[in-house]
């Protein structure tokens, strides 16, 4: 078995408009400090060991289900329990 | 400047109904090995540096406004730049 993370971020140059509500908020409520929120998925997961290969199976799961490639990218971390 | 990243997990007592959903799709597409999809956040910001701590004031931002103490759990990670 494999516990797998896998963290989805909107590419750099897709704009985030639910990152920037979130700043905008955190500056209304006094933490000026705050800037540059982007807004991404973290998903965790555990995936069955087989023959295949897992590094193969999750790029092809990630591309075709878990996110949107062309706005967003990937990356994961692959943990064997 | 520091860089923050957060992950937001829904709590272990807490049902996860998106999380179930993409499990199924997973199955039903193929990947059987998949199970236990647990579905998150992540944010990414930047905070400016001042005297008081930061740890604190990211404590303070993810109980009031980035979670849900009820239901959800919190991790930071911070990086200076």
């Amino acid at each position: 078995m494999y516990n797998v993370k896998i963290y989805v971020t909107l590419k750099k140059s897709v704009l985030d408009p639910q990152g920037d509500a979130v700043n905008e908020a955190a500056n209304s409520m006094g933490y000026t400090g705050v800037s540059d929120v982007r807004i991404g998925k973290y998903m965790e997961l555990q995936v069955e060991k087989t023959d295949a290969s897992v590094h193969d199976m999750l790029d092809e799961l990630c591309d075709k289900l878990l996110t949107n490639p062309v706005m967003e990218d990937y990356r994961y971390e692959i943990e064997e329990a």
